[in-house]
């Protein structure tokens, strides 16, 4: 048989749907497919590599929704700044939040395999152009998408390793609309801050720090 | 050798700081303390309850800082809310990123470990104190700080993971200091977001959200 990465990716994704992130190894994935190690390793070179794969299939769904939007009618930018910010920030969220869901431990996955930097999909580059159309300096744009994105990997990991010990029984409770509640309501916390952000113009935190003490 | 739980647990973070959660294993923790795996689980019952014990073990200080810590002054909460609620969640996250930065993988183990509910401190407990003196209700302390934490951690796991990928040289770059900055930034947006609520009486989210847009 004739394999290609493709194939590789598709039942690595497969294996960490099935097993979890913790049984996904090398390995396992030969044996998946019916070649030897060496074959799998002409097609990626690590495990670091496969991850970066992996991750780019969970991320590619919020990849696809960001490059079929419309952009927002920009006559409302100047009108009701706030409210375009907030609905953008609020959309996006909502979908990284979704994608990294349809797999099982895919806030673990994403969150191991950004600081390596081998992605192809950067899952904060819709919401970076969003701040960057509202005025916000690239700094302001860095430590704010940087910090959207801790807090949402950070609830998903949490959510999926507690929705797990509950299949497993370790966990007596686990409330799916209680989580996604949470989410929301944590999300608008950070809206806020952004929207602070943007009613000062592009300040720097400083002087915003400042103004309000 | 009589060997007490406390001797396990201290052996369990030597592991951790020198190898790396991945390498924490039961059956290298017994080869480590000269003993077989039997005897390990005599005194942990499994490796959930191993880590929830080392997790106490990087909370353990924060949790120290938090029960010497004089109570801020009561008379001041009329006149400056907003100062000593910022302040408060502040230190908190301060302290809390430094202890999970005292040991390799901190973050991954404490938020691998939260969800299990096995351990004894809660990081957040000092968060939800500060948060209920300046009138915050039991719902809003509840997604406020659970924010706070999933921002933390998700911020402590990337720095991490980058720190060490940095070690190993598969990442060109690592700075300590851009890290700092962009979490104290980061930070800065929960804490507007706080204050907001905080401004706006015990209100629910929804009604600070009508007031604005």
């Amino acid at each position: 048989m004739s394999l290609n990465r493709q194939d590789v990716v598709r039942a690595a994704v497969d294996v960490l749907d099935r097993y979890g992130l913790e049984d996904l190894t090398m390995r396992r994935l030969a044996g998946l497919l019916g070649v030897k190690a060496g074959a799998l390793y002409w097609h990626v070179t690590n495990k670091q590599t496969l991850l970066a794969l992996v991750s780019d299939e969970i991320l590619q769904e919020l990849d696809d929704a960001s490059r079929l939007r419309p952009d927002a009618d920009p006559t409302a930018v100047g009108s009701q700044p706030d409210t375009g910010l907030a609905e953008g920030v609020r959309r996006w969220a909502g979908q990284f939040r979704a994608a990294l869901l349809r797999h099982r431990d895919g806030g673990e996955v994403v969150a191991s395999t950004l600081p390596v930097g081998l992605g192809r999909v950067d899952p904060a580059a819709e919401v970076s152009a969003v701040l960057a159309r509202y005025g916000f300096s690239s700094h302001q744009r860095r430590y704010g998408s940087r910090a959207l994105v801790h807090f949402i990997l950070g609830h998903v990991i949490e959510e999926q390793t507690r929705s797990q010990l509950h299949e497993l029984g370790v966990v007596a409770q686990f409330d799916g609309r209680a989580e996604e509640e949470d989410f929301t309501d944590g999300l608008e916390l950070l809206v806020t801050g952004l929207r602070g952000l943007s009613a000062d113009g592009t300040a720097d935190p400083s002087r915003v720090e400042n103004a309000e003490i």
